[in-house]
């Protein structure tokens, strides 16, 4: 605390990411990155733009990146908004549609148990919210977001949990909403991992097919994770072009040019490479769904995830925190939230196959000695 | 206007940066970039950072970013903050030092002539301003700025004006509003075009080797000017530790990771050149002056420049506008600001000897035909 900051600053809670270690090699299974490189072409790209244009400003509006973006989901390049990831886009959203609680009480709503990253953001801006809990199942409750509210906002699939609401379901949201001008964000992070897949309600997918359907649809990505893009800090929203125009007038009253000139290429050329990252991200899925097998084998209570992640409870007696601190001294990274209702539970990003072994193996070990 | 959007956004009056040509070659004098690349120890930076580590968050502190700053202003990297740009610092920087109307109705101050983005950000934030005229000369008066206050800002050397205070009256400054607690923040972005200069009043130079005399005394750097860096995003700010912690709450509540693995890498290279840029940027002070020099053999009325560009008003009877577009028409890009005072001016980055001379050579014929 000191007396420069701000009453603001003194307020927040900041977020705090998962750790980057730097005087060990670790099996880092903590941030849900992709084990896999992005595509040659990504890299073929930055190099091909770090050159001497560098000393030019970056086009602000990410134009090639957002054309990109567009073709790829056959949407208009104006009902695109690129940013540095989407956490940028997040902070941006929540200030461009949902109002302060000096304008309006009604509370945002968002899951209790979700990105932790939403009530900071609310914070930050000032914003009332209320959090509506989970099912048994660790599901949303479709029914809880039914109703009045000053906006909506849930990733799909959730996190840290990894299931994930259908498509059908969430155009309802969107449509109650919508009667009384509120916007529902969608958080896509994690829906390349979801797979096309159906269930007994519908299917699950991304919702930028149908943004067009549902004016006041944001659907936000990012590259970090379905493109192995962590380290570039690039993600886009799709939504009706009123929306991208609201998220530019916050964008441009904060920091007009936040996707460089070697990002805005790598992105777009990310965009470009489906084939490529279809065949990495289901190479992910596969392990994803091995590895939940063996570890309801060895004892582990299992959330069936739809992300590149597990969520999943350790065999008694260690707590979740004493079988996260084993791994670690295995080498292993995982990631626990110390939380009402999943204190018990283990995060642990899909790596490679390798890595995933090494994990597995590591599990054996340390419930063999209890 | 779209009924989707939060009241703030409503109410913002976003920045419009200058503009960035896609069509036609134009000689770019509008947005004061570096005419000269940036260093080829930078390239090969990024080079050897575009691998497969950038499915990899980027280190969220930017360790080797800071500490290359430290280093060069022999400052511990705790004094300093790293950031996508100077921009998003300075948008950090008002929400973590200047206290929102709701708290507090003390304006900040500033310029009344100054970077056109400092009352947007105020909007952002809520923050109540107060600007104080330049004065004939259009020199800030460092009087209007010992007085009480919600904190200050300027730029220094201040813009579009190239005009710039002496450290000693900065200091002086800094220590009146210590009395209160309040923040002095110094937007350094052209002081390195200042050169070692000495005035009547003392010597014009960087504040930072001076932070720890000053605990509230924040000092903001971009690389995009002096290090002809503005494609990549990079800028960073340095003061005392708790003000560089206020800076890392606002940004964790905002975006944990704003500068990516390429950008951190390529900032670290940059300031490890100093010889390198310090040739590149005597070379533009020494045409600022001879451009300066032959605009006042024209008839231009020039403001004697600290900074890479030019603040001139043009011989009559074409005004500012009339004469834009006269350059325009012959492919050369500057800038106008419509505001009273100085919409008679022109603002003109330097760019290279070729392309300075292409645009006296504009500016005589414009002129001769009159």
């Amino acid at each position: 605390m000191s007396f420069y900051w701000s009453g603001l600053t003194a307020s927040l809670n900041p977020y705090v990411p998962g750790e980057q270690p730097k005087d060990k090699i670790f099996v880092k299974l903590n941030t849900n990155e992709n084990p896999y490189p992005p595509s040659p072409k990504v890299i073929e790209a930055i190099i091909g733009a770090a050159n001497e244009k560098l000393r030019l400003y970056p086009e602000p509006s990410c134009a090639v990146f957002r054309e990109a973006a567009a073709s790829f989901w056959k949407i208009s390049p104006d009902q695109v908004f690129a940013g540095n990831g989407s956490d940028e886009i997040l902070a941006f959203a929540f200030a461009a549609f949902f109002n302060s609680q000096n304008i309006d009480k009604t509370p945002i709503l968002f899951p209790c148990i979700t990105y932790s990253f939403y009530p900071v953001y609310a914070g930050l801006w000032n914003i009332p919210f209320s959090t509506k809990p989970l099912n048994a199942e660790f599901d949303i409750d479709p029914d809880d977001y039914l109703t009045e509210s000053g906006g909506v906002i849930f990733p799909n699939p959730n996190a840290p949990t990894g299931r994930a609401l259908t498509i059908e379901t969430i155009k309802k949201i969107a449509r109650h909403q919508e009667k009384n001008n509120r916007v529902l964000i969608v958080d896509e992070a994690y829906i390349a991992f979801a797979g096309n897949c159906e269930n007994d309600s519908g299917s699950v997918g991304s919702l930028i097919p149908f943004i067009n359907e549902h004016p006041n649809l944001l659907v936000i990505r990012t590259l970090s994770k379905d493109a192995s893009l962590a380290g570039l800090r690039a993600g886009y929203a799709a939504g009706n072009s009123e929306l991208i125009e609201g998220l530019c007038r916050v964008r441009d009253s904060f920091n007009s040019y936040t996707v460089d000139r070697l990002a805005q290429a790598a992105a777009a050329a990310a965009l470009g490479e489906y084939a490529y990252y279809s065949e990495v991200n289901s190479k992910i899925i596969n392990t994803r769904n091995r590895v939940e097998s063996e570890l309801g084998k060895l004892g582990f209570r299992v959330v069936p995830s739809r992300a590149n992640f597990i969520f999943a409870s350790p065999p008694k007696p260690k707590t979740a925190p004493e079988f996260l601190a084993a791994l670690r001294d295995r080498g292993i990274l995982v990631r626990h939230f110390n939380k009402e209702r999943i204190a018990d539970y283990l995060r642990v990003s899909i790596g490679t196959d390798e890595e995933m072994d090494a994990f597995l193996e590591a599990c054996r070990t340390i419930i063999s000695e209890l």
